[in-house]
């Protein structure tokens, strides 16, 4: 089954399989074949190298249209290609031909006056997501893939950047719920129960910590005025559920940017300053329209505690605006410190840091009930 | 411009533009091809026909190899392609031929014995989803686009379907927090506060919603037993966040899995089966780990309610079991409903749904408190 499959895909499958059983495959299958698949096993899963096709069509810059013809006669790859690239005579690569020009050109034509030497190329050890990045700027079908020394060892085509882009859109929107693609690799329940407790359980001791906040106010609020509290309490979720789900936006904005490149195009400059804007509305309207369903809410419910009530509505408008713009702000600038700290930006629209932010509004919100409302 | 660019991005501009300049510009440039851009203008800019270029070379049954070859001789076309389609004499598509075939094999062959019949298509009324399934499924670089007689229109490469699958994730995420691509659109941060606000506005509502639950528990559990209400509501945001969560890892999985088809091909009863089986295995720790965790923190914070406190760490790891069923079920259900009745099925990890879900927690959490721990 294994000389079946295209060797970059067997290399993939091989590289999950146990040492042992993955050498005795290797020799199962003929020494040429063999011999490729290891060298693609060699580059990491994710990179250019994994991805790449090795099966590619060279010649010489001195060879003539009609030498070429024949040596893609001669070859026998099963795949389409579009390209014959060209090396020069030290096996540098230095650009490549289309095939329309081998059929429309002279026979006698030098491949060397056909070549276009603005190739765009992609290197072995680039990450997956640049590669994608290069082929989406260029509008790309195939590319060639070079060594450090301009070596030509494979090339990728558009379709398996089509798999790569699902791919990545896939993890970034599994990261934003707090699970991964690994968990499909298994039917079995209990692995991806387990997979998703390990996103759970934090979140379950950032509540905590909420829980701990809300406790330690209790304390500070003294037994007059827990009537208050009481009611202060009944907005808890509202203050965190708009204040996580308006970083949330700003976040999604900024990570899905960050991986089409998009953003990077802009200038960022020109994003912070568009974003504390948009915060600066949002949490405004929010802390209005806030304030006043709070008041209403507590009009109709609660009448006993009006004396309290014209306090505790400005504490909750301006709660709401504080906590709104401390998540915007984190939705803005996670993104960017995860990525430059080498972690996925994803992250930042998951629930980690959303029940860290639930914690912090929360604070927020009794703080300013505290010293406005008792 | 207008005519330097290609007649399927021409359209894509164009279609944005009002009315009167839209005239003004297609005089202003050469009849045939503001025809041609008309043409592309009446189909949908997120179908087949939005999204392919009408640019081809098509040659008879009939023709010889050379006969070929001079056409593409002929052709004027900037942009590189890679097989000839051919059409029988009433002009309905047949199939195509690589270029490859062309140079490799003898001048007279007819194109008749070259033609590959089982070429796979797509249509010009088939949305770009669709397209993109198609080409992800058969790993496509080039695709002809026929009229439902079978007319050749156009094609589609592999390099704009990279285009569509990055449009198509960022709106997943997009959605998933509440806002959408559109915000882009205009740099005026009013414009896109107006959209924000779109989606958190009813996330207002939902939130007061549940804000009325816990007022309405407020008078059930009366004077009498109001620390127990108290120490019960700062338990409430961690039932809210853990059961969100969980229900967002369900239905993060589910979306994914539609958007990109690889849920179409497990079986459906499969899918639920497993997923069923996760929900109750995270469900379990939850409610043990939270039920624990709750307990700790009410010895530590409020040991002058131990009495009632058994009964309450016991109603919460309950409300939390069920609570993460409720929405782990919604989660599963709600992007099969969405997309049956033709909704967006990533609209079901979005906040709105989030917020029912609050919502319901809340309730289910209160109510079990008041049965169990008064």
């Amino acid at each position: 089954i294994l000389s079946e499959l295209d060797p970059d895909d067997a290399a993939d499958v091989l590289s999950e399989l146990p040492e042992e059983e993955r050498a005795a495959l290797l020799e199962s299958i003929p020494p040429a074949e063999s011999a490729e698949i290891k060298e693609l096993m060699s580059y990491s899963e994710d990179s250019a190298g994994g991805i790449m096709d090795p099966a590619v069509i060279s010649v010489s810059e001195e060879a003539t249209v009609s030498e070429a013809v024949n040596k893609i006669r001669a070859a026998e790859i099963d795949e389409d290609f579009f390209s014959v690239y060209v090396v020069n005579k030290d096996g540098r690569f230095v650009g490549d031909v289309r095939i329309r020009f081998l059929l429309t050109r002279p026979e006698g034509t030098k491949i060397g006056d056909l070549v276009d030497p603005d190739t765009i190329y992609v290197t072995v050890d680039m990450d997956q997501e640049e590669v994608r990045n290069i082929f989406s700027k260029n509008d790309l079908i195939v590319a060639p893939v070079l060594e450090n020394d301009n070596k030509l060892v494979g090339r990728i085509t558009a379709d398996r950047i089509i798999e790569v882009a699902e791919e990545e859109a896939a993890e970034d929107l599994y990261t934003m719920a707090g699970t991964d693609a690994d968990e499909l690799d298994k039917i079995s329940a209990f692995h991806a129960a387990r997979i998703r407790m390990t996103w759970l359980l934090p979140c379950l001791i950032g509540t905590g910590v909420t829980a701990l906040v809300l406790m330690f106010f209790y304390e500070k609020f003294g037994k007059g005025s827990s009537i208050v509290y009481t009611a202060a309490l009944a907005f808890v979720p509202m203050i965190a559920a708009i204040s996580g789900n308006a970083g949330l936006q700003t976040s999604a904005i900024v990570v899905s940017g960050l991986a089409t490149g998009h953003l990077v195009a802009l200038r960022v400059s020109q994003v912070f300053t568009r974003e504390v804007r948009i915060a600066l509305l949002v949490a405004l309207s929010c802390g209005v329209i806030g304030g006043v369903a709070c008041a209403i809410l507590l009009y109709l419910k609660a009448p006993e505690s009006t004396i309290k009530s014209v306090q505790l509505v400005f504490a909750f408008g301006m709660a709401m605006f504080s906590a709104i713009m401390v998540a915007t702000t984190l939705g803005l600038f996670l993104p960017f410190l995860f990525r430059r700290i080498g972690i996925d930006p994803a992250i930042s629209s998951g629930p980690l840091v959303t029940t860290a932010n639930d914690s912090i509004s929360v604070a927020i919100y009794m703080t300013l009930t505290l010293l406005l409302a008792t």
